[in-house]
């Protein structure tokens, strides 16, 4: 039984990020009584809203990016990072299976086994047939969950989704909501451990003198 | 005495995850009989040269990221992060000062004092009188070294720190350069302890899978 809020995770398949969240957020959660609900979103919408670039987007980073979460994944204990067959490639589908309402257990069990297919050394997350042999190795019918992920209630729930994260400050996946406070990155469990536990730092007179800062110079426009 | 190579931390004064990096790596560097250079670098050259922005530049980011760089200051011991008087700011002046070659021991207390002065409740560095201040407050001659600063010698040598640490793979601050291999930011400096004990676990073999994956889908360009 969870009476707090739930722990709310903004996610993308695309990110290997927000593979290595997903699989560390239950633990953090669950040691604070609180549940995980799963907010898939699409990040291509977010990096178009901000006018920012993806962090594999960026030919310099794009090495980088893979060493960091490989190195991430196995401090985390889990296994090798393995790229799907292609990558970027398109979440769509796999966002809208997961974004169709149903009991927390198996929808658990799908968003597991999507990221497994995706960045576990499955077979990708982008196809109708790599997405429904996902389905059915959890025990669900993929082509049905395929035929509702068609449907309008779905896209727009998904668009939804991402509008509202956005709304609440997200600019990446994963981005975690926790009591209204936003948090993002794999490099914020910890800090969703101590704001949980009412050790946060962030004051209220520094916030806002940074908020209210001059600037004294800008970069050039490019 | 050190016998293997030095960590190199490449910085600039206006990212307050710089300061963290610079104020967590000795440590780390020492504990591995490792000595730390300093390589001063114009953060702002980086962006240019990439075409991304700060994390600070993007207006949904920027409030985050004081929350963010306060919780790892704090997790890192150092007292609260206190922002300078304005932001951003031109850090090229303090940068050159940091630049200009001199022992160990003074550019390390002389980097020390102008991070401090620039996020930890000092009066900032982007102006001479500021900057010549800190030099003196670590008993250095402060007017003598703002001259050397604004020698052409100095200036290109601050471009030249930008440029390698660019060719080398640097896409922001703090950049960490460990035996050849590029870490980047605050959250990699767990990263580095595993590599400099021989647990690193990226393979070349899914490494190089990763930069040969074809894509299957681009966001459009906007």
């Amino acid at each position: 039984m969870h009476t707090k809020s739930p722990i709310e995770i903004a996610f993308d398949f695309i990110s290997p990020y927000a593979y290595i969240g997903w699989k560390r957020i239950h633990a953090v959660a669950e040691s604070h009584g609180r549940a995980v609900t799963p907010v898939p979103v699409l990040f291509a919408a977010m990096l178009n809203f901000h006018g920012t670039k993806g962090p594999a987007e960026v030919p310099a980073r794009r090495v980088y990016v893979f060493k960091d979460a490989t190195r991430k994944a196995h401090r985390a204990g889990l296994g090798p990072l393995i790229p799907p067959p292609s990558h970027p490639y398109n979440p769509l589908l796999a966002l809208r299976v997961a974004t169709i309402p149903m009991p927390a257990v198996p929808q658990r069990a799908l968003i597991d086994a999507l990221f497994h297919a995706a960045w576990g050394g499955g077979g990708g997350v982008e196809t109708p047939a790599a997405v429904s042999a996902v389905a059915r190795s959890v025990g669900l019918d993929g082509e049905a969950l395929i035929a509702q992920a068609n449907t309008p209630e779905i896209k727009e729930r998904l668009r939804k989704n991402t509008e509202s994260a956005i709304a609440r400050g997200a600019f990446g996946v994963p981005s975690f909501f926790v009591d209204g406070e936003l948090f993002f990155g794999v490099d914020s469990l910890e800090l969703i451990a101590d704001f949980l536990e009412g050790r946060d730092p962030v004051t209220n007179g520094l916030l806002s003198r940074w908020a209210e800062l001059p600037a004294s110079a800008q970069r050039e426009a490019r």
